[in-house]
């Protein structure tokens, strides 16, 4: 399959793009290839993909049935209780509109961890994007769950092939107040012997910080440390409460994390991902929704402007996290977290693209793109999304819309009323 | 002009809304009239317009161009350079693009103050919206300027009565830091005599509160109380070092206030505007964007989202600020602030309406409108936009907009070169 856009704007200048299979094989002005699919790139930017490090997709079903509650009331009266009824045909559909939003938003690569794994990744490979699943590993310190969820992830592994190139199968493991130290090790050695990522929520609240404290004597950061679990292939998300020792101890074992701001706000955990300490640290990190039950919106450019203009205010500094070094973190670091090679948009390099409408007010006068991107536009402005090589997007439209938009619409009604 | 919006859905029930010159006479199952104009209303929802409570509307040729700066910097050697170049053609032009902008965000009614005020009049008045437009008066402390500008204030008062119904005179002394004493004390006169708003930038800095002390042995809101110029006609923007104390003094004059968050994260302003405090002091307050150099997108629905998240972070309490109050705040209490009367959709009222496309991945399953809105979409949902009796957009489009990007962008790039 060749792609061939013509006369698109990259880094300000009129160009062509050709695609191979997924990869660029030539950015230049007048490209003389014929191609299968020919894109008409005018009034249009072309970038990188953007990705989505930490969301738990099906819970789309969930949106705006329980804001503005208190976090317990929240979960034990609303969202358990949602998800104790969920079906694998309600994930499946939940992940679907997730997907169609996230594509609808230039988003191609996607962190996830949730219920009724397989579901999540049938949605995933029929989305055609790129989906990095978890099951959520929650034994509750019991080791007869423990096992049970050690067998059920083995399983999961080995049918994750049967979904590549689309899913990559992870471990997440949720919290260290959920999943006991036998579990983690498990995961621990796993991981390490069959490279497997590790997505886990961590540091994200107060209570976190005090069960840790009274159960093993350490921050949550220090208990995983000593279990050995830290390493490149583990990443944390939220990470609000962690300190500079907390920090040190990542950095050492080449450890990431996702900031997830809009979540962390609405929840009001009460601190702020420490922006200013993580950079000092070197740690790599990018940017995250969460789920739809508690952010509502699946657009990383929103949750962008969030984390860029949260680290100005926090640090007292309007030169924190430029608006260049806020896409980068979205795509390249992002890239990097997830193993994807070069994600930028030259000869060789084999990133996902999307082609971003100029034609709107908040882009004009269109000064500079990545200030545009992070600071006065949203993900509405993705006009065309090319993932592994294939156009899954084109002015706006995504083939069977309709119907994920009214099947998962379908479930979620269904769902409370069950 | 009649309008009949057919099968639209209220509150979650379809219905028809039969509009003559503004005003809503029917809102009924099945509405029988005929009318000039029928809207297809099937799969969107009708909700009252936005209001943008702060922001300089010309300023959006400036967006892009200088942004992650310290402030002084930011001020000094880039927006001011700009500005003291800027003509009236160009405001017009500028003023235009936001207009445009806002529309399509769902926004009829702004209050702007910035340079050329009747450029801004003309813009206002050929985008058929709402403007509450002042002139930026600034005197620094000298007679003579202070005299002109007064002359100029008269005369612009006179001019306005020729840009009614969509432009509203008000006055907009800058700041306490740069308008003198005897020039709020004569607009704290003629605001009284004539019935005229007063648009005033309010506890926005630390540097404010400094040079208020030094200068008055006050807070700015202390010093403004003992002038005598806070009334139910004044509105100070942004208010993020606003104490409990000013907050009485507010009150007690009937005084409103306009909350600019994102504007305070990017500028890095330290402290935030106090939701709590000022909801117990019942002060009505609505928001703003702020101009395009310090935001940069005109999009209030972004706003209220930055404004809602952080009502609840600052306070460690999840319930604050709810999506209902919030939405509720930026269409009747911002009408209220503007005296618009009833700004909701019943017969006898004549709110400008929006109607928003439900459509879309962000409103499904749309358990809950005003959650949806605040949380979960952004202003490019807005589909149609009927202002004082008319619809000024339809299916996203505007008649004239590409003249409109191309003539501001031009600008733009123009004054930069100059």
């Amino acid at each position: 399959m060749n792609i061939l856009i013509k006369n698109v704007l990259l880094d300000g200048a009129k160009t062509d793009i050709f695609i191979e299979n997924g990869t660029i094989l030539e950015v230049s002005p007048a490209c003389a290839r014929s191609a299968d699919k020919i894109i008409d790139g005018h009034g249009k930017a072309a970038l990188p993909s953007l990705t989505n490090g930490h969301t738990h997709a099906a819970m789309t079903l969930f949106r705006g049935f329980a804001d503005d509650m208190p976090l317990k009331a929240w979960l034990e009266e609303k969202i358990w209780v949602l998800e104790a009824k969920l079906t694998a045909d309600d994930v499946y559909w939940g992940a679907r509109l997730a997907c169609l939003e996230m594509i609808k938003n230039g988003i191609t690569v996607f962190n996830d961890m949730y219920w009724h794994w397989e579901a999540t990744a049938r949605a995933v490979r029929d989305a055609k994007i790129r989906g990095f699943i978890s099951a959520v590993f929650i034994d509750m310190f019991d080791n007869g769950k423990g096992r049970e969820q050690i067998a059920h992830n083995r399983e999961l592994y080995d049918l994750s092939k049967s979904y590549e190139p689309y899913v990559t199968f992870t471990f997440g493991p949720h919290a260290i107040y959920t999943v006991s130290r036998e579990s983690l090790e498990w995961m621990r050695d796993f991981s390490a012997e069959n490279d497997i990522l590790i997505h886990m929520h961590l540091a994200e609240t107060k209570s976190e910080s005090v069960f840790s404290q009274n159960t093993y004597g350490l921050s949550p950061t220090a208990f995983l440390d000593s279990l050995g679990i830290l390493s490149e292939r583990y990443t944390g998300c939220h990470g609000c409460m962690l300190e500079k020792s907390d920090l040190e101890l990542l950095a050492r074992h080449g450890a990431r994390l996702v900031h997830v701001p809009v979540s962390n706000l609405k929840l009001a955990v009460e601190r702020i991902f420490p922006h200013s300490l993580v950079q000092d640290a070197g740690i790599p990190y990018c940017f995250g929704t969460d789920g739809c039950a508690s952010n509502n919106h699946l657009d990383i450019l929103e949750t962008m402007k969030f984390a860029s203009l949260l680290a100005k205010f926090c640090s007292s500094d309007p030169t924190m996290l430029p608006a260049r070094q806020t896409f980068d973190m979205a795509t390249q670091t992002a890239a990097d977290i997830f193993r994807l090679g070069r994600w930028s948009i030259e000869v060789g390099a084999s990133p996902d693209i999307i082609l971003v409408d100029l034609k709107r007010p908040e882009f004009i006068p269109n000064f500079d793109i990545y200030s545009d991107m992070v600071y006065a536009t949203n993900g509405s402005a993705v006009n065309t999304v090319i993932c592994m090589g294939e156009v899954i997007m084109e002015d706006r439209i995504i083939p069977g819309e309709e119907e994920i938009m009214a099947r998962a619409a379908e479930a979620a009604h269904d769902l409370v009323k069950r």
